[in-house]
């Protein structure tokens, strides 16, 4: 994603903008509620989001991503519908956030993407790295948390209340996620940071908090 | 649009696929369904179709596109969606009928997007070309047909029945829009033909079919 930073360096004053990753099941919403609380809690202006979604248009075009009865997508479809939904988000909600000094904390950005249309379903890394920054509109995250847990836990987790249609590709498929998820943090230490996800939540949301003290420094 | 044309190649005994263009107004629709009867009455397999729309998942996103309630649509989500629902048209619809060698008609393509999106709104013609790349999956017209008609004269006709989104842009916006369809044709003379949209919709048909008659030699 080169070229991105320079966008960012152009906001003047910006609050801190952090994403939250990992496959289905590895408790991120649950994480991402604890994580807000947290950080309100030490004063923090937190705008919480999660993709797709976080505007009224962002959140129609959620509804047909992961409506089982849209089965019939093509690969390349979905992928660009993740994008739209991410654009709106950004220009509608995160920009103008991040200019006012808020945190907003993301449940899901463009690293789902990646994990899951390249990873997962193996389409062109160039094709959905494109996609990502057409659909970011520029906008780094600051830092990137990938919660991760053991792959048929997690799995385990996730169709306990029933399948959606990401969830219905089943194990092998949340196995590409994870290891897409474990090169993205290779390649991009200092933003993308892997906390363990196992053990009780205020344990896990203990380890994220120490993930990013460093941005406030 | 470099590259596309290699995957042109690659598929073999190939249908015809012509692509109809223009402002708002300009009388496409009623063209394409004269033209799609002709090319019918010589014996052709037509397949006619509109963009947005043309699949199930393409006429939802279609309905996001035109929706009036969505006016804060931000530029490059409203890109986004119009990529998607033609990647789902490409790789649902238009593949299949060029492979069986049907004659696909698509009233709008990519080059809409190039008109509207960096001609009327005035995105970046780069990331308008990227997107179009990743929203084709590399299919590319052999004939682009733009339908040129004088733009108050376009603008009046299709305001007459009522505004929709895109044309509450205005005659201005309008006159963008035709200034980049010329743009092209004059980058693209082979594959992008203007064509005449004044006089009797019989007159117009004929120089359409003159348009196209040496993709059948």
């Amino acid at each position: 994603m080169e070229g991105l930073s320079d966008e960012r360096g152009r906001m003047g004053a910006r609050g801190i903008f952090i994403t939250l990753e990992g496959a289905d099941g590895c408790g991120k919403s649950t994480q991402a509620a604890l994580l807000a609380d947290a950080l309100a809690a030490r004063g923090r202006d937190v705008v919480r989001l999660r993709e797709p979604g976080g505007t009224p248009i962002s959140e129609k075009i959620r509804a047909l991503l992961l409506d089982p009865a849209n089965a019939e997508m093509a690969p390349e479809c979905e992928l660009l519908l993740y994008e739209a939904s991410r654009a709106q988000l950004v220009r509608q909600v995160i920009e103008p956030a991040l200019a006012r000094g808020a945190v907003v904390l993301c449940d899901r950005y463009y690293d789902s993407t990646y994990a899951y249309q390249a990873g997962g379903r193996g389409l062109d890394e160039t094709l959905v790295n494109r996609s990502n920054l057409l659909g970011s509109c520029g906008c780094v995250p600051d830092r990137t948390l990938v919660l991760d847990l053991d792959p048929a836990e997690a799995f385990a987790r996730a169709t306990a209340g029933g399948v959606d249609r990401m969830e219905a590709e089943g194990l092998a498929f949340q196995e590409r996620v994870r290891g897409a998820y474990l090169r993205l943090a290779a390649g991009e230490p200092c933003r993308v940071h892997v906390v363990d996800a196992s053990g009780k939540a205020d344990e896990v949301t203990a380890r994220l908090l120490a993930a990013v003290a460093d941005l406030w420094e």
